[in-house]
This record gives C-alpha cells, structure tokens and sequence, in this order.
C-alpha cells in the first residue's frame, strides 16, 4: 500500500485489469526506479481514476501491470480553458506544469500579434502536461491543443464559454471577475504576451459579449504568474476551490 | 523618454542628483545594452520611486547617470511576508521572482523538518529579487532574508502579525482565509515543504492564536505554485487587488 511512484497510461483500469507498459515506462520504472515484480504502482489514464496495481512483469522492452484496487475516483475539475500565448520554452513548459496542477480542463498556445515565440512542440508540452499530474496527485490531465491564431481562435469560438481576458494594459484598474450565477461555465482564460495585446486585438476582445477583461493587481505581472494568479482568481469566485 | 532599460541603484535619487554605477552595472548598461552617453535609462531605489536618468559618463569599469525627472512615485505593496521552505535551486528562484512580482515586502527561507535543501544562497536570491523588479516595473525590492528554522522563527514572533499557513493536508477541505476587519494587516504567508508539515509542526502551528490555516484548493499544488496562488488570494481579499 506504499506505492508512492504515479503513472499515466493510456488504457483501461479496472479491478483485475492487465496493463501493458512501454518501452519509455518500462525503463523509467524498472531501470531508473529499479521496481520490479510484485511491487506497486499508482496508475491513472484519466478516464478511471487512481489505481493501485502490482507488477506481474518485469522488461527491457516492456511489462505487465495488474490493477489491484482503486485508490480514488477520477476527480475532473471544473470546465476551464487556459490560453496562452507562448513565451520563452522553459517558461512555456512552466505554464503547461502550473495549468495541469491548477486544473485545466484544457491548454492551448495562442499566437497573437506580439507572440514572440517560435514553433510550439505540442508533444513534448503534452508530456509536460502528464508528468505535472503524475507528480501532483491529479487524476485527470489536460489536453494540450496545437497552437492557433487568436484571430482564428475567436472566429470560430462558441459564445457559451466565456472568456476571461487577462489585460496588463488594466494594472491597477477596477476591474474583477464576473461572478453572476449565469456566468458559471464554462470558461476559458487568455493570457497575453509579455508585449501585451496589440490595440486592434484589445478592441476586438472588448467587443465580444463573452470576453471579460480581468486586471490581476496593480503591478505588471509576468506570463507564467499571471496564468497562476489568473486561475486562482477563477477557480476561487467560480471554480472548485469555492469553500 | 522611450527609455527601456529599468536599473536598481543603491544610491538617493532626486532631481539634479547625480548617481555613480558599479562596475557590474558598467559592463549591463555599456556593453551588454549598447548604451551611451546622453542616452536615457530608468532608476529605481526602492525608496524615492522611479526616475529618468541621462547617462552623463560611460565608462568600462563604472560611469555616471544625472536624474532628470520622476516618472512614478514610490508604490510599497501591503505589509506582506512570504516565507518559504526552499526546494531545488530553480525553483527557490522562481519563488523569489514570483514573491517580488506579487508584492511581497520581505521574502524569508525557512528551514522546517522536511526541508530537503542545501545551503541557502541569499545574495543571490536578493539578486534574483532586484532582477524581478527591474523587469517588472517595480519601485521597490523585497529584503530576501537569512534562511532561518522554522521553531526559531515562532519562538521570536511578533503576535501582531498574522500567519496565513498554507497546509496542503487540507486540500479540499473548507478552510478559508480570515478577512475580518481585525485582521487586516501586516501578515505573512507560510509555504511547507514538498512534503509537507510535521506533525509537530503543524499541531504548533494550529495552536497559536495568530495563525490559520488555509486551503489552496483540492488539488496538491508545487510549492511554487502555491506561493503564486497564495499571495494571489490574500492580494484579492486582504491587499491591494481589491476593487
């Protein structure tokens, strides 16, 4: 019962399940964290919740896991989109990391006017995405969307969800979240680049119904804070960490 | 007056005031920046707000800058401590650089049981302070303090300042941070370990009457991620987020 080692897998878990691993997991697990047969292991997929399961084989090349018992039901978070607009990769990465432990539903790199940021390597963001969760205890772990335009972003955007636009251009400004019960979900929240919004993207978000711009405090925050800052604000007035 | 460069000096500011660089600050400005004479840099203190300053001498081992005008006041964030349990390098810095973004007034490393981190460097911590506040339009710099133990640092506290405990024991639980009137100011925060209080620890802790224990949600978040949302929520309820 003192599996403490985490795994995401892409399979299904269920008692008496067997759970073919990897070659990448098969090495992390009995390679790096020297496991091996009869030890436990915490695995979730993100669909079945947590479960703990026994090694039945040990490989180079692979294994064998059987699920023993759940050890937590799967706890989605609440409907919350973060939006981004990509900066520098190690800070880019940190954003993926914090979105996953702060519970994005999803997480998507946003090119705007004054992204100044090069190709976005969406797998290994994913992976980042995974490894967050596996170290942080979630069940769940958000999908992570190729990079898209903003201008396309909005285009084709369903007016359900509202968005929560982070504008540094507002420091200061009285400008808080929305709280009113018909604004409950879902969301999603746009941070923009250290350059901030150009004025014809300002203009355009301020025109949609469904774009409320936020201020996060009087100081001028980087990216990667804001984007924590920004989903406390969110998950404390409409999200799950409401008491 | 489109001058870009923000420059931290230990020296007054004021108009007419005239304010020697360092070697350090020579090679930045000078060689790194392509600076010049008669070009125009922003100064900051932590004291006298911020001013715009023409470079009057450039020289390879230190120069000089003349102030001409204050381009904003002095803006002191609340009396907000952080005190943190440092974990790997990267991330103490991170927490330092986000304690500074989020207004922190004083940024202090404890050591608790768990702790699991070496010699704590200070100068270099300020360093990475004064960095933060250069980039982020900051007129003041937090003092980063000795890393003290954490049964020191309760044995000589001033009850007259709040302790906001963030214990990741609760996750989920309804633990919400005190916002009557009485309780307003000046406070600090407490992060834990990665792996957490001890239980001495924290029954120390739940007894004293200054201090309370809050939920940062119902997921297990990074120390360094629950620094950032920390001061986000005491900012928005205590601070000055407030609209």
């Amino acid at each position: 019962m003192s599996a403490k080692i985490r795994l995401y897998v892409e399979h299904p878990l269920g008692g008496g399940q067997s759970v073919p691993l990897e070659k990448g997991q098969a090495h992390y697990l009995f390679g790096v964290m020297r496991q091996t047969v009869d030890d436990d292991v915490l695995l979730f997929n993100g669909q079945d919740g947590e479960w703990r399961a026994t090694i039945a084989e040990a490989g180079k090349r692979g294994g064998t896991l059987i699920c023993a018992a759940q050890t937590a039901p799967l706890r989605m978070p609440p409907d919350l989109w973060l939006m981004f607009a990509p900066i520098k990769k190690a800070r880019t990465d940190f954003i993926v990391e914090k979105a996953t432990e702060m519970g994005a539903t999803r997480i998507i790199p946003v090119m705007t006017e004054f992204t100044n940021a090069g190709r976005v390597q969406r797998d290994r963001l994913q992976a980042h995405a995974i490894e967050a969760a596996e170290q942080c205890g979630g069940t769940f772990v958000p999908e992570v969307a190729e990079a898209v335009k903003l201008d396309r972003l909005l285009d084709g955007w369903d007016t359900a969800r509202q968005i929560m636009f982070c504008d540094e251009a507002l420091a200061g400004a009285d400008a808080g979240l929305p709280t009113s019960s018909e604004l409950v979900a879902p969301w999603a929240i746009l941070i923009g680049p250290e350059g901030g919004f150009s004025e014809r993207e300002r203009t355009r978000l301020d025109k949609l119904e469904h774009a409320h711009a936020v201020t996060l405090g009087p100081r001028i925050l980087r990216a990667d804070t804001a984007a924590v800052a920004a989903m406390t604000v969110w998950q404390q007035a409409l999200g799950d960490w409401k008491n």
